[in-house]
């Protein structure tokens, strides 16, 4: 068996035990962040957890580079994979990818959802996930932070809203450097947002018009049902 | 006569008086949110023909649920009929709905708005009910909040434009965790907003490029008029 | 001559004077906002021009309407016409007709400029005027406000660009009533001149795309110059 | 030979430097103004540098002009070169014209990168470069200012984040005349940003959909990695 056959195979074995260990990922370290009483030995129990899955993340990556056989010029090809090894938190957003596996399986039962409602729900999915991920990051370095206006779990997800729908309001906003890089990433987020959210706006349209050009009944736009 | 036909029947019989009994609904709780030096006894009757076109609604649906004989997976796959019941403040937004049965009616009399134009004016529409539904329920809930910003109607209708259009100054917020939540559903709104505009006019104008390249007149862009 | 006829030859002789009384009007509102030091009689000359235009238009309007021999159902039909009447402010927006028509005389002498760059080149005279008109009439209604925080020229015109962007700081607000309505038709402008420079730009995308397939070469993006 | 062969020799051989110089402008920039405690000798060979930098843009325009035999028309035909003349800092932008060119004569070697990769890669050159550049000269002028908000280019680079992605939160904003007046140029170039972002979002969907129509197998959107 050459190392191309091997790769796959472990890329389709892992798929889903990598996906459930970054969920458990984000899990731990939301517990770490939120749940401030916990006892120290909880605490610590959670993260080793933490600290496990991240190790399960390296390995793979480094079979993955193994079994490439690509040598030096890996990492520069696979930019996001290194990123995802970096940033655990982000990875639960590969929940597209295991997605659109299950839909493939399933294409035969039922007929898969149009384009533009297939990227409304990676839009929406990957913005609940970054969301969620930044808001807890956000939290654990502001609430300390002298001068912060995010206070509390709520302020921050609340700050999450105000920040991936670009609307910033600014009555809470993040003060702390850290705090500041990961709202830059959320912002950029919010920019995929919208041109995801208006670019397959836009699509549809075009579709219906075709259409609707070659004298078909016309949909109904997807919000008024 | 089997209950499809019976189903179809209920839903066209009870499109206008739904939609009639969703505007009653959203006049009474303006009332009650607005008139706060009304007599009691006022109140107490808006407040019984709120609950009545409520307890309209839930009839309505467990109807539909009954004719459709589709058992317990109805309300997972009617999602948005259970979030109208839910949410009955919502319910005006089906006027989309009404306004395009009665440009069918009338399709014979005058040619229909071509989509953009449509799609321009659903988003019109959905806009201002959104924007007025979500401005009385924040005013309601922050009206008497400690540290609120929002004091008068008028200040919520300010806030409502900021975020619905996505500027968000933030010199008037929410301060409450409900009012917080109706913003964020406002602040989704505002995005499929602009991906409606913004969708809608690159549509209109790749319509407009390809029948120039057919060599006809170019048509005027909208605001030009 | 029946009255189509002339209702086309008055829109032709009326359409450059017009143009120029609504660029007098917006000019003598300017200088009645800006030049507070003025004499008094200057300032009463300034004035009489203005009601002398906003007369003119109501002129105009009335032998338009008259012309069309449409009777009350006129208003109804030419609602644009209506509001420019009432919002003078906003007549200079009709550059994009006279700019229209000059091109199409030209149209042998030079070939017309792209779909796109015509729609980019609408849509920034549009923000301009209507940023100027709006910034003159937020700034002349705010600055003896209390509690204001527009309170030069200066403030309204950064103000104005916050607002058609959609940026929103929100350092500088209007906090009358009337300032609020028009920081509202500011904000949908704003709207739709985000959905001008997506959509002309998307389209563009897509014009080049296909010409790329047809194995030409591919147009540079407009900001690279 | 001709001017025009001449003139195109000229644009062929000066590329590179041209962008070099533009880069080594920048940089002398940056380092006055974000290394203040260097010694004034130090500051003074970088200030010439600066200067040296600019009078070859001045020369390369003069020869431009002179080559073109273009007479006075040629600034009105040019006004792009001239901003970047006026501008100098802006110039960097040009490496999307230099990327296109080394694209280009490796074209044999890898086939080019899809149309909207381009177009996204663009835009976030463009928008690094905009920001760096914007940045800088707003920290320049703000803080010194009385009443500033901005204070450390931290503060800076912050506040082009919020303003590049239409965020805009408010915690810190520019007062001065010049720092707005960098700041509203930064603000168009959020808007194009953001076009940019949506319309090749859409544009690659629409590619996306009309090869899923011919029964390839659909992409994966370009977020889910």
């Amino acid at each position: 068996m050459d190392n191309e056959t091997r790769l796959r195979h472990w890329r389709e074995r892992m798929e889903v035990p990598l996906f459930a260990a970054s969920v458990v990922f984000l899990g731990c370290y939301a517990v770490r962040v939120l749940a401030v009483d916990l006892p120290q030995g909880w605490r610590d129990t959670f993260l080793a957890l933490t600290y496990a899955m991240w190790a399960l993340f390296v390995v793979d990556y480094a079979v993955r580079w193994r079994l490439s056989g690509a040598g030096t010029s890996y990492p520069r090809r696979h930019v996001l994979d290194a990123v995802m090894v970096a940033l655990p938190l982000l990875r639960p957003l590969r929940i597209v990818r295991i997605y659109e596996s299950v839909q493939r399986r399933h294409a035969e039962a039922k007929p898969r959802l149009a384009l533009y409602a297939r990227v409304i729900a990676y839009s929406g999915m990957s913005a609940v996930l970054l969301g969620f991920a930044g808001a807890l990051t956000v939290y654990a370095e502001e609430r300390g932070a002298p001068g912060a206006t995010i206070k509390t779990f709520g302020d921050s997800v609340w700050w999450t809203c105000e920040t991936l729908t670009t609307v910033g309001y600014g009555d809470v906003v993040p003060v702390t450097a850290l705090g500041r890089t990961v709202a830059v990433v959320m912002m950029a987020g919010g920019l995929a947002l919208l041109g995801a959210v208006t670019g397959s706006f836009s699509s549809w349209l075009i579709q219906t018009f075709t259409l609707e050009a070659d004298k078909e009944p016309p949909g109904t736009p997807p919000e008024a049902s």
